[in-house]
């Protein structure tokens, strides 16, 4: 009998030293001496699974930001969030020494070609028994689509067309081989049906293929499908494909309102609302006490670079926040480029504090500080109150900060029924879904 | 005081069952079991770096050759030589397990992206600390192309003017961060030197893109380049490039006029001819007995499928030897498929053995079959002749013919002092310059 939901927890990692909390990387238990080595991906694996995550992900970005001063020094010189290495290359070595982790990985549908992705993709899912996922984004700057020889990024709609017609042509490359295909008898020298592989014969308006793929169907036959989009046509891509839903809101009542739009659109795609999680983001500091825990959060804001921070939230909006200083200027500069999902987070917060938007673009992003239970308070409250099925913990300090709430938060909601004591599956999809 | 010149062995792999040798999954000790676990490709690491080899190689293919009876149902039925995974996620799980041998994937100059592609390298140089070998083709059928969007190949002149182009932006990609650029000073909050970062700026024909990339310099700075060329063009794109080359000459005369023909040609592009090693391709049937190892060979060769064996080799020459039948015919059927050098030898094959062109091009690929020490004196014969610097071992049997080849005909390499019996480096290119 089942008594409570429980709830689902995803990681936001980054390859190499740097975080999301533009100073994590100087705190003194931030590790840098292994940046490049195996055993520091191992490591994150291990403390992830031994807390019951359901999975991680890499977040990712091709290229340095340029946006902000129309240089990219800031970001190299004060360490902002970049990917050091190729988060596909950093994932089977995860995958070796773990049994149920999810393994994410950031792909874009604007600079990838299908074949390369799904075949990708589908070969984690082989490695790992079951355990990859896709967290799909069509991009959001200019300085990446340079790096693939475009001039500038597509149009948000065009990229999301190309963006649907990706995960449609992925989608048919990866049922080329039926799941019974593959015989291997090597006495009648059968290896596998050649009635049972099929061509995914995908012709779209921008993406095209063939196939079919060289690789048996894999375990979990496609990766678990995450995905961002806050804008109504990202909520439509979300519908229709998110299994898990990474979003940004803050406030229970923006959470929810958000929570029920993205689930009442999934009707229309044949989908039932409990095949998507819905998982606002987190980052938390945990004390002792309440006062150790406002010290630490303290201490962690105060190696911030003023520069950085505005650097990171200049590509993430996508406009210079050097120059731009107000919400109509923002719009003018961003052309394609930015996460409107956090453009308009700013603005709320212009209107709710009363700031410029400039103001409201410098403030700290805000992490959860408190005890363990404090902590589990809030994730409880959001949970019970229907805002969303589980959340996504950004790293500060890594991997302190994983280590620590696996240590502290995770059996406070263990003890509270609403998270795993073990994992029901060995797929990812198959955790998501007990 | 170095006395002899030591030889450089480079294993081709495949990810999955099958191999270059059409039988060799059925053979009685082929692994099937593990087709998909991180465990097969850990073992085979260890085998080789046991065996003291400078590295491996997953050779590569895009999609199922249907050039057969235009299907591709008897690769599927039969169990052809494809790649069941995709081998740039192999290659980490190797890298984790090892600490000396060379590490390649084959990645496409056609159907790549330069920013992924040198990204993903250059994940795995770092990962593996300076062990990444990228062996860079054109790919050579359409069944690929079609994979990708593309009606047909390009022309073989336009994939190598491509080639060159993707091989110069990769390594102005790979340059834009100087060795000294990382700093992570925690307390000054200094993270690297933007003055020691670049841009790629790299603007071809085929190719743009404009860097930099999110990764410091790798170990090796570029991963080492491994080709396969034979064509006039292709020997100059080797000359240029290749600090291994991997070639299908058979006999000692041919090898040599090989060897001498692409090293003569190094010196315009600045090059010693010491800098790239010239491998024949070799695939072993070893007995403790000649007569022995000529019963494992026909054992061996009694597996093949004939219609699986026309297959392959109609993949590999782009035209339908069930259709085509002389020489001429081959010519007109192959477009801009296949591989030249592949045809010139079953050309070559005709007027020795005096056969037609279907006679020769259904006969058995060649193995050298025999004693340790009668392979050795092959080896060590075309190794003093001056006809190559070293082979690359085809498996048949996986793992088998590794494992043979490195209990048995190694030893008697070292013996002859020949072959090294410790590594003098920890990167690939300094053990293939050793």
């Amino acid at each position: 009998m089942k008594t409570k939901r429980s709830l689902h927890l995803v990681a936001y990692l980054k390859t190499g030293a740097t975080s999301t909390h533009p100073g994590g990387w100087r705190h003194p238990a931030a590790d840098l001496h292994d940046v490049f080595a195996p055993s520091r991906y191992e490591h994150i694996a291990r403390v992830l699974e031994d807390a019951r995550f359901d999975g991680c992900f890499y977040a990712d970005t091709l290229g340095i930001p340029d946006v902000y001063k129309n240089s990219f020094d800031t970001y190299v010189e004060h360490g902002g969030q970049l990917s050091y290495l190729d988060p596909m290359m950093v994932l089977p070595i995860m995958a070796n020494v773990t049994r149920h982790l999810g393994l994410g990985a950031t792909l874009s549908t604007t600079f990838h070609q299908p074949y390369h992705l799904a075949r990708s993709l589908a070969s984690l899912d082989h490695l790992s028994g079951g355990r990859a996922c896709w967290n799909i984004v069509t991009s959001t700057t200019d300085f990446e689509a340079m790096n693939f020889g475009m001039a500038s990024l597509p149009a948000p709609e065009t990229r999301y067309d190309r963006g649907d017609e990706m995960v449609e042509a992925c989608c048919a490359l990866w049922d080329c081989w039926q799941p019974d295909a593959l015989v291997l008898d090597k006495a009648a020298g059968f290896f596998a049906h050649p009635d049972k592989v099929s061509r995914a014969n995908y012709a779209g308006r921008y993406i095209r293929t063939r196939g079919p793929m060289t690789m048996p169907r894999s375990p979990q036959g496609r990766p678990v499908f995450m995905q961002a989009g806050s804008s109504d046509r990202g909520r439509e891509f979300a519908a229709r494909w998110a299994e898990v839903i990474f979003c940004t809101m803050q406030t229970a009542a923006d959470a929810r309102a958000f929570y029920d739009d993205v689930k009442s659109r999934m009707d229309k795609y044949g989908r039932d609302p409990a095949e998507c999680q819905v998982c606002p983001s987190i980052s938390v500091v945990i004390g002792e006490t309440e006062s150790i825990a406002i010290e630490k959060a303290d201490y962690l804001d105060s190696l911030i670079n003023t520069d950085l921070s505005l650097a990171t939230t200049s590509a993430m909006i996508g406009a210079d926040l050097s120059r731009a200083e107000t919400g109509d200027d923002i719009d003018a500069a961003r052309g394609h480029q930015g996460h409107g999902g956090i453009v308009d987070r700013i603005r709320q917060r212009m209107r709710d504090e009363n700031l410029t938007f400039a103001e409201a673009a410098r403030k700290k992003r805000s992490m959860l500080v408190g005890t363990p239970e404090m902590i589990a308070d809030h994730m409880e409250s959001m949970f019970a109150a229907g805002a969303c099925d589980g959340f996504v913990l950004q790293g500060n300090v890594t991997p302190l900060m994983f280590e620590e709430f696996g240590r502290m938060v995770v059996p406070e909601l263990q003890r509270r029924g609403i998270f795993r004591r073990d994992y029901a599956s060995t797929t990812m999809r198959g955790n998501l879904r007990s």
